[in-house]
């Protein structure tokens, strides 16, 4: 695909291609992100960060992200709504706001309505998560990351085993990241879940017919066991019907030290899109894992610096001028 | 007037001149406007963007012309008010909150709180909207908006002939701009509104004042038929006292494409505030007007940005510096 | 203590040399915090201002202090808490968020909160207010404060004069100022308050440790009439059980220009922590003195500013930095 000035809405967007760009431009990112050097390459530029919905997390990385490329960030952080209720349309607001900025990121909670924006906009517009629909940089921080983690085992993506544990209905990135891996080669999936809870039935299509094994344990001592990424998740609770039937699963699948002591092989890479449930009754990811350097969760959320400052560099094509408009840092930067 | 050092409150503050020399320096940030350049001029200067009741489009609008210009934003978004909950006055908020920006712009909910605090102010103040009162920034947007789209046509702002259409006695912005066109000559104005939402007697005497002719109709396709303006508005459900008596006003003026063709002559501009009501009872300004070349509803929100910036650069007295201070954008800034 | 990298939590942390380390640096400011000169030293830097409870004034404040340094904020304003809604843990979210930027300034209701982040987080945190426990920025911009109108009168901080006075029990402020006393010499506290509202007693004890006179007095035109501040404060509705019971106490400890006039001696400065109650029932420090050049109690929020630059600049050690990435200001600076 062509970046420069193009919409990122859905990882339906890549081809295989398309994602080793991105991923090789954030490679290039790591400097800027680690603050061993700055780049003004961006400075003068403004993002509209436009949250819709709160988000703490997804905004701030961002433009935090805008920022390390040197722009500026002008956001809304999902309590005004004003113009909405007074019955402006998508498209309105899409034409107004556009008009101020380089390029947008927008979050909101209706499934399609990113899209429907983007059509309007005048300006670059990339998906922050709309509704149950979308959120193409969480997957593609997913899959960079499991990159990344089996780089140092001289591992690709092809060939790749992965657990999938825990709320495989509701959870909109594990959605995503096997959308994503349908685009690679030979990958053994074990999905596990309470049957209630079990990944989609066209995302189960979607793998078979890109060749990929599929097996369904409701034994996470067994699912674990032979694989190269342990991918957890959270039980949805604001997805179900009522805190009751949330419950009734939560807890269920406990990653924790003695489990993955007894059950995994010692490279085996946790992950967990979070936020991770802490409290007693769900706790699906252990603190007592929190030291262990194959949990990955933490270098996760750190990707997705990387991820959206390579989207940004892309869809405003200035990838080539990152590194010329940079210097080293001056300030303490402490060791990350 | 001077404008260094000044507060922006209220529109009765201009003389003719001043509004052209706002238009004049409005009209030479338009290169930085449509990112072809980048100017620094105000690196390091402050904007206190202080919205004590949101409004999104007006504080990014703001916001996004500081950071044109080169400089930072703080800014508080209207959910925040823990100090006068506390009992602190307005002077004591603007005393504080002054020493910590370079200018001010403000908006709040209560007519004349924005004048309270800037009487208290160290630094200056733009009035973003106080209440039912002013919206300095709308009314200069609107005229210059005009001002641009007649040009074209070889027309100034003397002798104008414009349509005001809708809820003439809640719209505060055809209200300041009633009041700048006293500054004009020969202005031709067709009122358009039902007999209980009509424009106020003290701003229809302004405008006899001015020597300027005002038709009053109830039929809106005999008044937008010999006119270089079509001012449309929404009917301000929110200053009713019921839904029930806005609806029975709401969707009684409304123009699109047929009625347009119809009856307009075909240079006819069309403009309205923002936001329109898009839903299917109200729709004052039907979405099949959305690709008209005369439909110049988004231009004016985009004059806004020119408007802003062009403030900013007259009151902290960087004009003669913004080229100086400039280069051309390095990043992809599509086709604005 | 050494600080460079280190977190700013309590000012329990601070040895005398410390704090006139602090205070040294904040002088330096000066001409930054003024607008004379512009530095752009933190240039690329990310403050993440995660304020997880509403304070305009305070949040404001470290966002600026990071803009007069070069740097960009990012920020949440206490609205957003979906992820700890989520169950996440204050652990989780500060291994994240301390990923993003290069030193977090956190508000966060709960006591101690503030220092479990801090473990947690891979990069420098400075407590912006944690509940009723510390808010140690507020302590050190009053003790400046001091400092500062005390050397026109060529006095110090040692063998200060200083009378508190209204709720001396929740008054978070007047507690850390008390500790921040003991480390300098012989101190003389006379604490204006109802018996019900005084200082708590293991307060009272550090100060006759550090061997500092401490003298009660519920009058208070005779508390005030010898010391080189009064320190007025306000009753603090929110911390008691119903507003009946602090009604009880407003209003009862009133300083105005009539009072100063009879019972303070003429060099006698005025503070108070904002934001003062100024409505009628309360109304502790009367806006008839808001002329009056002894009224500190604007210097003391423009003194925040000083105190959050220097402790951005000692934290990531760019102190002998912040004059050679300066330059003179060139937009309209005002009398400030």
């Amino acid at each position: 695909m062509e970046f420069t000035g193009s919409h990122i809405l859905s990882i339906g967007q890549f081809q295989r291609a398309d994602i080793e760009r991105v991923f090789q431009v954030a490679d290039s990112m790591e400097p800027y992100a680690q603050r061993r050097r700055v780049t003004r390459v961006l400075e003068g530029a403004i993002l509209g960060n436009m949250f819709f919905e709160p988000s703490t997390r997804t905004r701030v990385s961002f433009g935090c992200a805008f920022n390390l490329l040197g722009g500026e960030v002008r956001e809304t952080t999902g309590f005004e709504t004003s113009a909405i209720a007074k019955g402006e349309s998508l498209y309105d607001t899409a034409r107004v706001l556009s008009g101020y900025s380089d390029v947008i990121c927008m979050r909101h909670p209706a499934s399609g309505s990113v899209s429907e924006f983007a059509q309007a906009s005048r300006v670059p517009v990339i998906n922050g998560g709309d509704g149950p629909n979308e959120h193409p940089t969480q997957a593609l921080l997913d899959l960079y990351t499991i990159r990344q983690e089996l780089s140092g085992l001289n591992k690709g993506i092809d060939g790749l085993r992965i657990a999938m544990i825990g709320d495989l209905k509701h959870g909109r990135t594990v959605h995503s990241l096997c959308k994503l891996l349908t685009l690679f080669k030979d990958i053994h999936l074990t999905l596990v879940a309470p049957k209630e809870l079990g990944m989609p039935e066209y995302i189960l299509d979607e793998l078979r017919t890109a060749g990929h094994q599929v097996i369904h344990s409701s034994d996470m001592s067994q699912g674990i066991g032979n694989v190269d990424i342990a991918y957890s998740t959270r039980i949805q609770e604001e997805r179900f019907v009522s805190k009751e039937e949330a419950d009734h699963y939560r807890g269920r699948f406990r990653l924790n030290q003695a489990i993955y002591t007894q059950f995994c092989q010692p490279n085996t890479v946790i992950m967990h899109p979070l936020p991770r449930d802490s409290r007693a009754d769900a706790n699906e990811l252990d603190n007592d894992l929190n030291q262990h350097p194959n949990l990955a969760i933490f270098r996760q959320t750190d990707n997705g610096i990387l991820i959206r400052m390579a989207l940004f560099a892309l869809v405003l094509n200035v990838v080539d001028q990152v590194e010329s408009c940079s210097r080293a840092v001056n300030w303490h930067s402490g060791n990350r």
